[in-house]
Formats: C-alpha cells, sequence, structure tokens
C-alpha cells in the first residue's frame, strides 16, 4: 500500500508542478519581443489632484484585470511635486494597447480628465533585460 | 486504502496551498508602508552604450536575485534616444536601499561606469494604489 500511496503523491505532484511551469510559461510567451512598453509623463492642474489620481487608479485596476494584453500598468506621481503623474505601461503587443484605446474604462477616464490634464508625454521604451522580465519582477506577485 | 489515500492527497495538497499562500503573504508584507519607489534617469555618453547596458544588466540582476530587500529594478532606455536610461527601483524600506548600496555588485557598478555617465537623477515617487501592488504586478511573474 505504501508503494501505491508514493506512487500516487509522486503524480500529484508531477501533474501540479506541469500546471505551475505551463501558467509561467504562458505569461512569459505574453511577455515576448512584440512587447510593448512606455513611460507616460503627465502633468495635472494641482487642484484636481484627488480627483485625478481616483480616476487613474480605477482605470488602471480595471485594465490589468479585464484585459491580458494589458501586461501591467502601474501609476505614481513624484513625492516632491505630486502633480507629476508617471505610469509604466506594459502591453503584450501594439495590436494590445490599441484594443484597449477602445475600451469603456479607458474611454470614461479619457473623457472625465481632459479638463484635469495641462501635458502629457508618451515615450516608449525598450528593455534592457527583456529575457529576464519574470525574474525581475518574481517579487512582485 | 482508498480512504487512507485520498486523506493523504488531501493533507499533501493543504500543505502546498498553505506554503503558497505563507510565500505571498512574506512577499505582500515586503511591500508594505515602508516601501521605497524610485525613477533613476540616466545620461550616458553614446560610445559606451554597450558595455554600459552590459554592466547595468549584470547590476540589476544581480541585485534582485541576491538581496531580499530589493523588490524589483527595472531598466529600460528610451527607443528614439539610446543614451537615455531609466531605471523603476523599489526596495523594500530606506534601510534596504543603504544596505544595497555597499554591496560588492553595486559597488563594482558604481566604480565601472562612473566615466560612461553624463547625468543622473535620482526622483522619489510614491504609488498611487499601494494596496494593489501585488495585483498592478500579478502578470509579470
Amino acid at each position: 500500500m505504501k508503494l501505491i500511496l508514493s506512487g500516487s503523491i509522486a503524480i500529484l505532484i508531477s501533474m501540479i508542478t506541469w500546471s505551475c511551469t505551463e501558467t509561467q510559461k504562458n505569461d512569459s510567451d505574453k511577455m515576448g519581443s512584440e512587447m510593448m512598453i512606455r513611460i507616460a509623463e503627465i502633468e495635472i492642474y494641482p487642484q484636481y489632484f484627488d480627483e485625478y489620481v481616483s480616476i487613474l487608479k480605477e482605470e488602471a485596476a480595471a485594465s490589468v484585470q479585464l484585459e491580458s494584453g494589458v501586461i501591467c500598468i502601474f501609476p505614481m506621481f513624484i513625492e516632491k511635486n505630486p502633480s507629476q503623474i508617471r505610469l509604466i505601461e506594459i502591453y503584450a503587443s501594439r495590436k494590445d494597447y490599441e484594443s484597449h484605446l477602445k475600451t469603456p474604462h479607458f474611454l470614461k477616464y479619457k473623457t472625465s480628465t481632459t479638463e484635469m490634464i495641462k501635458s502629457l508625454d508618451l515615450i516608449d521604451m525598450e528593455s534592457i533585460d527583456p529575457e529576464s522580465m519574470s525574474q525581475i519582477f518574481s517579487k512582485m506577485k
């Protein structure tokens, strides 16, 4: 019986390991050569800070939750100058970014914040170590 | 025997689940209110691009792998101007950042790149949605 039990446990462990590896592989596939990385530099009018941040927070969370092609949207502001907003945006591909622009949550953000934004600069970036993206962010999960 | 086998498998699954949850909890704890986030804006002399990128890549990878307090160092360059390097750095606390400055891999990076760097600006950032950091980066693992 011991033999059967050990065998069953070994099979179970193999199944779990395989399932984890497959999930990781699929996630890594999304972060391939097509990946689009951007820093958005946004200056807002200071009087809108609370309202703007609340709308942005909702939009960024909805994008990551609802769109498989939105790998990450990480919103921040400069500590010494909170009117300066910075976003790190990572999309699985340019096509996924274009789909993102048509979503109800993005359109809601865009129309409701237009008057709050003083300037907007979208800077296309390249990762210096694209092969290690999953390793770089391994502690963020 | 079936009962013993089912019981053993159930215990095994519980143990694996508990272990995963604990790991995740510990990781989340690191991303608490003490967390230090920074964008480093570095301009290098263009002739050093390949050499600089190779040293930076090695240093960033070593920091994440060897230092539990280095949550993430994500190195990029501006697509249209590769001399402009940008890093997103996340440390568990300011103390962890100070320890990082004393590590052999950081000191090696610092001394070997001094003459390659034209300008350096370290900008302290605040996360707009600190409670959702693990959700924001959930697809990066």
